[in-house]
């Protein structure tokens, strides 16, 4: 949690990753983010994973930082109350983060006629409004079929990590701000869609993966745990520890050679190749396997602390392959004195690290996380403060089941 | 390209996937985004993929719409010319986005000792300026051992798609418009950081996926291709095309449910395992073995074109798996009518589909993505207009060769 965006409000309707994502950030960021769900919680209130209770840890990851307003959007009152909190004044207003579709109550359009300068950061599967999540994308954009065994080559493998949601949620966040600064000189909305499909292709793109399969003819095929064009993959210790080595670089390379002593090995080979591994990345990765055999030997035969000690010392890029479990007790960024995690006491009952804004900015206090809401613990604040709605109103509307409250202010 | 980051700059001193990717976007949403390079390139100028002649589609795509200066970062003259790029006065300026060091001449406090409200943007491995990159980050993160075929439970399998490196430059760009919300409100710079291990474990805290290891006490295991926590996965048709299907959200269940006329069947596991599908995605995901066989065998007698149709048609979320080379001919994001991709020539010599931004201003123009430039294709133009330095000054730094140009525009 950061300051610098004290002043801006951001109205969230939406469920899933990708948009709760983009508003997370936002929120972290210093704005205020109200999310409103419809009475109940919405598609994603019970996602896994949940605790043995069946409290969700993903909701209560992907919406600390926020209020929550629970209106029966069932009810056309309720879809008003909707309309109005997102179109309701204020210069730092009228920003809207959701994934509804395109058309229907809460369609750019409809709400850009009660605030023109409204925007609106439409998170969609396709462009077209096709159905499409993170992991329909992601298999028809080809990744599973580079992914795992090269010796299983028409097997896909998936993704674990929701990737195309992450990025996707972020590039909605970089597209809202550029569009608020354009805002404050314009005075003009934006209808901003972010479709993943669109983000995966862009991406593949960007990465020179469109290029390389259209001028070369050829897909890329599975290399298992290689990393492409440059020498990286995985290696077993003499004591069965697993890491990952990587040289991209020429510092990363020399320090490699040096940390296991493979310097008159790596010699030999390139003279009897015609070759200097020095400084072309591409020529380690055509000849990964020969040169794999020699850092495979020398890794082989020492143990996982002394190549620690000995990797680092010379400046080599590795690391050790972990379970998450190992991972939150032992990587510094899960830890206390890290200042990125702290612990928290949430909804769930549970108290755990949980994390603030990733990045910092060392001028700023970074304050502590901020648990996510209770479904509707925010109704009658948000009521009050954004619409400015008095006290029998708003009673008005809990008696009627417009909205709803969680109790946990009463 | 769009317009709404205009009176922007943007320098960036930087290499590969994170720092670059950051500039991009907001290069792609109109800043004026500079790069400089040391003369003959940086680490990542003949980067993979590359076409036979050896020109990169990497660098090719990561540096589009971008100016390039090439200086000589040798000589204590170029690094000053760098330092003064980064400073030079203007309200849109004083943005840099790197890679570089902590310490050294590009340090933060060094440069802010010449602007004062200068935004650095600092890429890093490890916050304590430790040595990582994605494929390090991922495997001390766990995911290559939540990844891939369940019967291999101890054997990693790494992503090819470097997630760390997207969402780290993605997250950049975030922080970086924040940063410039908040300068100018109140005339003060920042200096961020934003290490590729914070990106990654705050990420898995977001997700709940730290909660879920420590409350639980247990790692997640390989499942496969199957989907966490709902239904999906792979799924072979009668003529041996594969399909991703997925029902996450009760609409989506009951959509495939229609599409593959799998009622009774699931009427009747229901009844004997006295629960409902339609409204817990969980139990979805706990019943996955019998779920899927139901799926398996209504896909395994139809043909990928009966199942477009019908899932299509009820609303049922699927995808293929395609390769890339598939995708590109096939997905509507890369074909010209998206209006995403445009067929663009580049300084390798080739036309091909080249991205735009992956978000659509749907009020603004979007214009055709712009080609990444020669090495050194804007120095005497960057001279001039960002440090008005006269021609003659010019002419001196490229005979004393402390800059370079391309030559381009000779």
């Amino acid at each position: 949690m950061y300051g610098l965006l004290n002043g801006v409000r951001v109205i969230e309707g939406a469920s899933f990753i990708a948009a709760p994502f983009c508003a997370l950030s936002l929120a972290q960021l210093g704005a205020e983010v109200i999310r409103f769900d419809t009475v109940g919680g919405g598609p994603d209130f019970h996602r896994w994973p949940r605790d043995p209770s069946g409290a969700s840890f993903y909701w209560e990851g992907l919406n600390r930082s926020k209020k929550s307003i629970a209106i029966n959007l069932a009810d056309p009152r309720g879809r008003e109350l909707a309309a109005a909190l997102v179109t309701a004044p204020g210069e730092g207003g009228g920003i809207f983060v959701t994934n509804y579709p395109v058309t229907g109550f809460l369609s750019h359009d409809r709400l850009a006629a009660r605030r023109a300068d409204l925007i609106t950061a439409r998170i969609m599967g396709h462009a077209d409004g096709g159905n499409a999540v993170d992991y329909t994308v992601n298999s028809a954009m080809g990744i599973p079929m580079m992914t795992g065994p090269a010796d299983h080559p028409n097997i896909p493998v998936n993704h674990v990590l929701p990737a195309w949601d992450l990025l996707t949620g972020s590039t909605a966040a970089t597209s809202v701000l550029a569009a608020l600064i354009s805002r404050r000189a314009t005075g003009l909305g934006q209808e901003i869609r972010v479709p993943l499909s669109d983000v995966a292709a862009a991406t593949l793109g960007t990465l020179g993966q469109v290029a390389e399969v259209l001028v070369t003819g050829r897909d890329r095929p599975k290399i298992g745990n290689d990393l492409f064009g440059a020498f990286g993959r995985d290696f077993v210790t003499g004591d069965g520890r697993r890491l990952m080595i990587v040289a991209i670089t020429s510092r990363q390379w020399s320090g490699l050679v040096e940390a296991l002593n493979i310097e008159a090995g790596v010699a030999t080979l390139e003279a009897e190749l015609g070759v200097s591994f020095a400084v072309d990345e591409g020529l380690r990765y055509e000849h990964r396997d020969r040169l794999g055999a020699l850092v495979e030997h020398a890794v082989s035969t020492r143990s996982a602390t002394h190549l620690a000690t000995r990797l680092d010392e010379a400046g080599a890029c590795w690391g050790p392959y972990r379970t998450l479990s190992e991972a939150v007790a032992i990587e510094k960024p899960f830890l206390p004195e890290g200042g990125l995690f702290t612990d928290v006491d949430h909804v769930s009952g549970h108290t755990y690290p949980t994390p603030g804004y990733a990045a910092s900015f060392l001028g700023l206090q970074r304050h502590a996380p901020v648990r996510a809401p209770k479904l509707g613990e925010h109704t009658e604040e948000v009521l009050a403060s954004v619409l400015a709605m008095p006290s029998h109103e708003i009673a008005t509307l809990h008696d009627s089941g417009i909205v709803q409250s969680s109790g946990a202010h009463a």
